[in-house]
């Protein structure tokens, strides 16, 4: 059966960020909505306005991206999977395509996001491996960082966390959950810090990790990073840690 | 201790073939090659002539790879890996350095080679993981191909599994062994196709891969190889497997 009435499609993602310079267009850029874009353009022959649920940085991969959009479909819905992923290049994959409720919307319809950041702790990460993880060579205490990451829980003014360049507007987000563990991924023990929250400034995440790797390394006291959120001063926090680590794993709405 | 006298130096080396023109230097190529002679030539401040037991392809991967050469090592034996690594770029790994005897050769001392060719076989490989397994749709019927891969096994001229391109010479082959087993790498589970020999010819393992593959769509019965074996041409092979699958996993000496 060929449908042809207007619906609101809901489309699940996964992409390799090494390849691209995020996911915002930009011009002149490789990046993963213009990618989309042409896809959908060659798929619809005319352009589609499409909301994402998250700006993805360069680097960042995804796991769980998600996009919609509205459409006249023209082709079996259970095809269009396998059309997509015919027509968009190896390092972006559509994994799941849903018929969404006429008012969903990816982007203005999230309600939390989860992001997972993969750090390979000690010396010779597989060569084979090494964009899938950031290597810290120096041993992490774990309780530390726990303790760290505790302050970060809750409903806070996150300037301290947010990189230079971010859009004007209020700072304050909701962390839901922070939980660090070793996780086994590609065959290897790496430590996985999962963060769950309503919203994620510019960079947030990765300032984050970068903080609590400063209580890991014993550079910083857990206490300090109640400090630093306190100071509004993005100066006062850890450096950015790298994109290849971050990981956009689920999205709810 | 600081040791001063000539040295004959074996190095293992890992790499990631994904953005190398192969091992072998090419005028204006990134070459695995080219990398480890700049890199040689940083620490001992003048060219170093060195020996490797395989001539990569492009795109092939490394496990295993071996070369050697003689030095007056000015730092300790110790502390050459990590300041190697710290000069080469990290898709290029020195896993272990060993001091060799005087008469080795990790080219003309190299006594078997062991690669390993890894397939994904099903619908869906993990976006972050498509430049290391070669993806097959189609199912494969693994009894067949191991059929067919007996014929291989010995003594044979392996013109039909040489590329075009390839060094004048005999085309004479031994190989060992061929285990064709499911294997857990990287997280999930692949096919490999395990071949080790004496020695192999230009595109040999990626063609037998290519052929087996024939056979286990069931394109080509597990008799049919042996039929190819026998006529000496190139061009009544399977098509070549990509270089993505492929990796050298270790030479005996």
């Amino acid at each position: 059966m060929i449908r042809c009435h207007v619906v609101n499609l809901k489309l699940t993602l996964q992409y390799d960020g090494t390849d691209f310079s995020g996911f915002a267009a930009q011009p002149g850029k490789r990046t993963i909505r213009s990618e989309l874009e042409k896809a959908l353009l060659k798929l619809f022959k005319k352009p589609v306005k499409f909301f994402a649920a998250s700006r993805t940085d360069a680097g960042v991969h995804a796991l769980g991206q998600v996009i919609s959009f509205n459409s006249k479909l023209k082709i079996q819905k259970a095809k269009l999977r396998y059309v997509l992923n015919n027509l968009l290049p190896e390092d972006i994959r559509v994994v799941k395509t849903e018929e969404a409720g006429g008012k969903f919307n990816a982007r203005f319809s999230a309600k939390s996001k989860k992001y997972e950041y993969l750090i390979f702790n000690g010396g010779d990460i597989p060569v084979l491996l090494r964009k899938l993880a950031w290597q810290v060579k120096l041993p992490l205490k774990l309780s530390a960082m726990r303790r760290a990451a505790k302050y970060l829980i809750g409903k806070h003014d996150f300037t301290s966390f947010c990189a230079a360049g971010a859009r004007e507007g209020s700072k304050v987000r909701t962390i839901y959950r922070i939980v660090l563990r070793k996780v086994k991924r590609y065959g290897i023990t790496l430590l996985a810090i999962e963060i769950e929250g309503n919203g994620f400034l510019y960079r947030m995440v990765r300032n984050i990790v970068g903080t609590l790797l400063e209580v890991g390394t014993g550079r910083f006291e857990p206490d300090r990073v109640k400090e630093v959120l306190k100071v509004k001063d993005r100066r006062k926090a850890g450096r950015c840690a790298p994109s290849r680590g971050l990981y956009l794993m689920k999205v709810d709405h």
